[in-house]
C-alpha cells in the first residue's frame, strides 16, 4: 500500500519514495547517491569539491543510465579572494601550526569549492541528471535556463520566506526549506543574521504557505516519525543528510564517523570557522577557541585552506580539534551501520506504516 | 470521533484535548486560562509576575471549581543580587533615559519575578490545581513533594536531553520540550549556550526515547498541521503560546498585538537584554543595539527593573524600543482575534481531522 499523501515531489523527480539523500560535499559518494536512487528515493551527487575532470570521471563511473536518476548537487557562491584577511586569518592560526610542529609560512593547498558556471553546466547538458540542486541561492538566469533546458528540475535551499519566495521567482521547481537543524552549510544566501534563523518546525509550514512550488523538508530529520512529521507540517518530501553518513557507502573517516556516533541533541554549533560560511558541525576545540561565529575568518571558502595542514596533522594524531565535523542535531536519532539503500527502503515503510496507522 | 493517537497526558490531566495554553507571564490572564480549559484543553494561570496577593485574588476570582481545572505556573529562579552589575546596566542603558526626556537617577520599580516558595506551595494546597507547571527548572524536592501531596502534576520545561532526565529524575510527571523555536524565555535550567539550543523538530523525538515519562511538545506550534507534526514526533500533547496571544483574552498592547500581526518568520531573536535571562521576542531597538546576548546584563530578573521606564515612556509615544515583545517563531501561522475557546476547539478538531484522514 503505497499511499503517500502528497505526490507533488514524487511526480517532479519521477521517485518512487519521498526521500532526498542530501548531498553533503565530501562524505556523498557515488555509491551513496545510486544506492538511494535504486531504493526509489532521490541520490544527489555532490559537485562542489570536485573539479571539472574529477565530476566528469564520477559521471562516465556511474554510468548514463543511472546519472539520470540522481541529483546533481553544486554550490553558486561567488568566490571572493581578500588577501589581506586570509593573511590575518592565518597570522591567527599560526599558534596552532606551532603547536602541531608545523610551519606557518608553507605554501597552502587551495580550498577548492568550485562555483556553478557554464563548464559545469556543460556536463549537466550531457549527462542530463534528472535533478540539479543548488546551494546558497541559484546561478545566473542563463545558467539556469540551460539546467532547465537540460530537463533537470532545479532545486535550491531556502532558510526563510524571503529566500523561497525568490528562489521560486527565479525558476526552481521545488524549495527545500533548511531549518536550523541541519547539519553543514547553511543554505542562507539573502539572510545573514544566524540568530534570525528558524526551526524546521515553524519553517517548514511557513514556506508551504509562502510558495506556490512544493515544500522539501530538511533539518533534524533522521528517522520515520520525523518523515510523518515534516510531510504533516506541509512538505512534500524531506532531504536527509546525517543519518546517510552512517552508511558504510558515505566517504566518513573513523574519527569522523565516531565523534558523529557519540553526538548529543546539544553538541552541535552553527559556526563559520571552518570555511567562512556559517555551518552546523559537532563542537570541537577550532569552534570554542575561535567561534563560533567568528568575524575574523577570510571570505568562503578561503578559510578552509589554512586549516587543512592543520586538520590533517591533528588527525593523524587521532584528534578533530580542527575537523569540520558537520552534523545535524539528531544523530542519536540515525541508525547505525545500515547501507543506503535498505535505510532508505526502511525509514520510506515505517513511515507508511504510521501514515497509514498500521 | 475522538481517537487521540496518545493519551498518555489526556489521563494524566484528565482533560479532552492535547493541548496546553503556554502560561506567558504577563499577557497570559485568567480569562485566558478559563476558556482554554472549559473548552477541553489545560488552561495555565502564569503566577511568576503576581504576588501572593494577586495570586489568591485571581484564585478567588476563579473560584476553587474552576481552579482545580488549571494549570499554576511558577518560576524556580533563585533571584540573584548583583548591585555593582545593576549599576552598571543603568550606566549602560542611561543615554536612552536622557534621549526620552527621564533621569537616570530615579528610583526603580523592583522587578517583581517571585520564585515558587512555601507560601506560593500554601495558595497551591488550597486551591488544589489539576497541574503546577515550572519553568527553569525545579523548586526544592520538600516543595516538590507538598506540591504532589496536593494532588497536583508537576511539570517543568527541558531544552536538551539532560534536563528531560533531570526533570524526570526529580518528580516530574510530563516534561516539555522546549525546541529553541519558542517564544518567551527558554526554560533551560543547566544548560547555558544559546548556540547549543535545539529544535523542536530534532528536540521532541531525542526527548521521548530519553524518558519514560510523556513529553509535551513545545516551540512554532500554532496551527493544526504543528499538532499532528508534534504528535508524529512523538509528543504527547503540545504546548500553544504564541498563538493565544490574538485571543481577546489575552492581556496584549496594542502596539504588542500590531507587532505581533506584522512578525515575519525570521523577525525574532533569543536575547537577554530584557531581563537577563535569554528569552525569545521581536526584534526591536534594545536587541538589535545591546544584544540580542549581551554581557552587561544583571542577573535575571534585575536587568527589567532599570528598563521599566524607557519601555513605559517610549510606549507612551507609540514605540516598541524598549518592549519584550515575546513571541514565538510562528506568529505568522496564528489565527487573528478568535477567543480562545474557539480557537482550542478548532485547532484539535482540525488535527484530528487530518490524524483520522477525513
Amino acid at each position: 500500500m503505497d499511499i503517500w499523501p502528497d505526490r507533488r515531489v514524487l511526480d517532479l523527480f519521477d521517485i518512487a519514495l519521498p526521500i532526498i539523500q542530501a548531498p553533503m560535499a565530501g562524505p556523498g559518494t557515488a555509491e551513496l547517491a545510486i544506492a538511494v536512487s535504486d531504493a526509489g528515493g532521490l541520490g544527489s551527487l555532490p559537485c562542489a569539491q570536485l573539479s571539472l575532470q574529477q565530476t566528469r570521471a564520477a559521471l562516465e563511473r556511474i554510468g548514463p543510465s543511472v546519472s539520470r536518476r540522481l541529483n546533481l548537487n553544486f554550490f553558486c557562491h561567488r568566490p571572493a579572494i581578500d588577501r589581506d584577511r586570509s593573511l590575518k586569518w592565518r597570522a591567527r592560526l599560526a599558534p596552532y601550526y606551532v603547536e602541531l610542529g608545523l610551519d606557518p609560512e608553507a605554501d597552502l593547498p587551495a580550498a577548492a569549492r568550485r562555483p556553478f558556471d557554464s563548464e559545469f553546466c556543460t556536463l549537466v547538458e550531457e549527462y542530463r541528471p534528472a535533478v540539479v540542486s543548488f546551494h546558497f541561492g541559484l546561478p545566473s538566469q542563463t545558467l539556469v535556463e540551460r539546467v532547465r533546458a537540460a530537463g533537470a528540475k532545479v532545486i535550491s535551499s531556502a532558510t526563510t520566506i524571503a529566500e523561497a519566495r525568490w528562489l521560486e521567482e527565479h525558476g526552481c521547481d521545488a524549495v527545500i526549506a533548511m531549518g536550523l537543524e541541519a547539519g553543514g552549510h547553511r543554505g542562507n544566501f539573502l539572510a545573514e543574521d544566524m540568530s534570525r534563523q528558524v526551526g524546521t518546525f515553524a519553517l517548514v509550514p511557513q514556506l508551504a504557505d509562502a510558495v506556490h512550488v512544493p515544500v522539501i523538508a530538511a533539518g533534524g530529520i533522521a528517522d520515520a516519525r520525523g518523515i510523518v512529521a515534516a510531510l504533516a507540517l506541509g512538505s512534500a518530501a524531506v532531504q536527509i543528510g546525517t543519518a546517510y553518513l552512517f552508511c558504510p557507502e558515505a566517504n566518513v573517516s573513523p574519527l569522523y564517523l565516531e565523534a558523529l556516533g557519540a553526538a548529543g541533541d546539544a553538541d552541535t554549533m552553527i559556526t563559520n570557522v571552518f570555511t567562512g560560511r556559517p555551518a552546523r558541525g559537532i563542537v570541537n576545540r577550532l569552534m570554542r577557541e575561535q567561534g563560533p561565529l567568528s568575524s575574523f575568518t577570510p571570505p568562503f571558502p578561503a578559510a578552509a585552506a589554512a586549516l587543512a595542514p592543520l586538520k590533517a596533522k591533528a588527525e593523524t594524531q587521532g584528534r578533530t580539534d580542527f575537523t569540520n565535523l558537520w552534523s545535524g542535531q539528531a544523530a542519536r536519532l540515525a541508525r547505525r551501520s545500515m547501507p543506503a539503500g535498505p535505510l532508505t527502503r526502511l525509514l520510506a515503510q515505517q513511515a507508511l506504516e504510521k501514515l497509514t496507522g498500521r
